[in-house]
């Protein structure tokens, strides 16, 4: 590396930013409660524009609460943007969201410092909502409104656990939903958004920081298997049609298939509710979930192909009606190649040692993917947690992380 | 057979009864909700009572409600018993207890009209309780004051579903909970229930009626698998340790195991709670019931045993924490060799074909067993149903039934 090229961050300063943001909604020990439209939420981001500002950075919200905070390029064009989502589970930890909005505001901060003026215009963005943890049906609120893909319907439709409506809370916090269109945007070149890994992947192999080249392709199928409820005692196993035998069936099936598939796929059974669920009762029913991923849309294609068989196979073997609904059904969202490229290079120049892995959760990169270029910067995660008090990432692997970032956004802006 | 060995029994004349003590507690179409100690319950009891008394019997009731329909020997010796219980699931059928407390009666008559006075007292008798459908530590309640084995504790700890005392239900009918000790029986040498099968292996072989050689031992377990609750994106599936896969292997494995030892061998996965029960995480634990039942002791302990060890080599396999609490271990009631020698003899004098089976489910004769010889006669039952107003046995297998019935208290009381 060029000594010139290093771009240093300061991580002592780094950690009193992520405490200090920390401890609005601070829950329990080192967990945060900061949903969306929460007073908790409003004086996050009232912080982080602060910080913004001081920083020598034009801050504005938009419609739906999104704060944006920009440093202009000297040329016309597209803003180069990086940022992630303020709110949190209920409790999340400090990381999750959090992390990559600091990051964003400490990344351009350090540029403007050692660069001056960029040439492209830098914004760094605290996305409003991506968690539903508020509102379960909101999610991605943020960016989805900045992608003008909330439907209008959903001002009315959106409604939190205890059936409050967003409308409401967006009131409380100043905000008139008749505004959402605004929030719209069609001029961001690229979103590169940095993000705790939430898995083990990077921990195992030793690495701090990962370049995210594609985030999985998701599915979620609700199952009911339909078999003749009998007395546990009194029918042999050669008579039943017993769907909690072909449940354990497909279940080691499924899960079994993806770990012979190798990463990146999973397949996880969540929930499972037999009926009656009475220990002496052949279920008449069993339902069950499969949430099944894989970042390669023709792999994924094959995997929901084999899981499908499976069940078919099973349930005309035991005698069993099938209903299989799809709940969600999400394409695979692939980063732009030359951005991974980018991305690769700035950490190669910046001396942090990456790996190139897909994201196996959701992030609020695949709704920016519809208006703009995105790619995402992974940080190590202890033990793979989160949306827990105790995610945690060291400041070291934040710090690497963020020099990724920085550099990356030199690259693109400078 | 020899002509005058044939007992005849009226099928017309069984249809109205099966009917008429149907009706009360009748419920949903052809179905039957008579819990004990409730007016329905009160009201059957009268009627049958009344039956008895018109065919010459010397009726009493006992301190737990249990009715007692004589007809006393010429000579000195234990009593020949014969019944089944009075109460019902919430709905049963017409047939679940209430066809045997019937069909003593029905078999005793005809013996006394056709041969007059026995050597031997018989007994007809309807029990108070059996299906725990009311208060459900209860069950046995009749056969368990009979035999002395309810313990004095129980006059407070036994509780309905809505909390309700068994002491104040028995007062309401007119009973003094502190006399149950009275109820207590030790002049049977012979308890012999007809009851119909609960099950489709009657169906299956195209038969009427069954000696029933043994009542299967039985065992309840409650597992609980504990992995690590994770996210079901970000865990690759090598670093899981999934409580749900884990399951799912056990699953297959204990059900598969019993269905390849044959039959009587029984295996029923029933109840299923993953934690948190979330489709996209990774569940932290699974708690699951086995309940598991053979009638022969030595297999039922090598069945038990194989569960055990499948249970343990997944659970470490796995890296999954397993705790396995039994929390019902019956052993098997098995008949009397002489009883079952003389029904199955009685069978062929009146030109009743059967099988002979163990019992899966548990009944009264299972607590008679600790006082008197036991032996119990199965009724087929249409589609093996049961505990359901849809459950159904022919006149004419019933008239068969009761004909076998009566040809054996004919054998043990002439």
């Amino acid at each position: 590396m060029a000594l010139g090229d290093r771009i240093d961050i300061n991580g002592a300063e780094v950690e009193r930013l992520i405490l200090e943001l920390g401890a609005i909604g601070a829950h329990s020990g080192t967990g945060v409660w900061r949903t969306v439209y929460s007073p908790e939420w409003r004086a996050a981001n009232a912080l982080f524009s602060r910080w913004c500002r001081e920083a020598g950075l034009a801050v504005s919200s938009d419609a739906v609460g999104n704060v944006w905070a920009k440093l202009p390029g000297n040329e016309k064009g597209k803003s180069i943007v990086s940022g992630s989502h303020m709110d949190t589970q209920k409790p999340g930890g400090r990381y999750d969201g959090a992390l990559g909005v600091l990051a964003a505001l400490i990344a351009i901060r350090a540029l403007k410092e050692k660069y001056g003026c960029p040439k492209r215009t830098l914004e760094a963005v605290s996305l409003c909502e991506e968690e539903g943890s508020r509102f379960p049906t909101a999610n991605f609120w943020g960016s989805r409104a900045i992608t003008g893909c909330i439907a209008p319907s959903e001002i009315d439709s959106v409604r939190g656990f205890d059936g409050e409506s967003i409308t409401d809370a967006m009131r409380t916090v100043g905000l008139n939903p008749v505004r959402i269109p605004e929030a719209r945007r069609d001029d961001i070149d690229t979103f590169l958004e940095l993000h705790i890994e939430q898995g083990p992947v990077l921990e195992q192999a030793g690495l701090p920081v990962a370049v995210v080249d594609a985030i999985t392709g998701i599915r979620h199928t609700e199952v009911t298997l339909t078999g003749v409820q009998n007395h546990a005692g009194a029918f042999p196993m050669d008579l039943r049609n017993d769907p909690m035998a072909g449940f354990a069936e497909i279940a080691s099936g499924v899960i079994d298939h993806a770990h012979r598939m190798g990463r990146p796929a999973v397949t996880t059974i969540g929930r499972c509710s037999p009926w009656p669920n009475a220990p002496a009762v052949i279920p008449g029913s069993v339902t069950f979930t499969i949430d099944a991923r894989h970042p390669d849309p023709e792999k994924r294609r094959a995997m929901y192909a084999s899981q499908e068989e499976l069940m078919r196979e099973v349930a005309t073997r035991r005698g069993l009606q099938l209903q299989i609904h799809d709940r969600i059904d999400h394409e695979p969202c692939l980063s732009d190649p030359d951005l991974i490229n980018t991305i690769q290079r700035a950490a190669e120049a910046q001396g942090v040692k990456t790996l190139t892995m897909a994201s196996g959760a959701g992030h609020d990169s695949q709704q920016m993917a519809a208006i703009a270029k995105v790619a995402m910067i992974f940080v190590r995660s202890k033990d793979g947690r989160s949306h827990t008090p105790e995610e945690y990432s060291s400041i070291e692997d934040i710090v690497d992380g963020i020099r990724v970032l920085a550099g990356a956004l030199h690259k693109l802006a400078y």
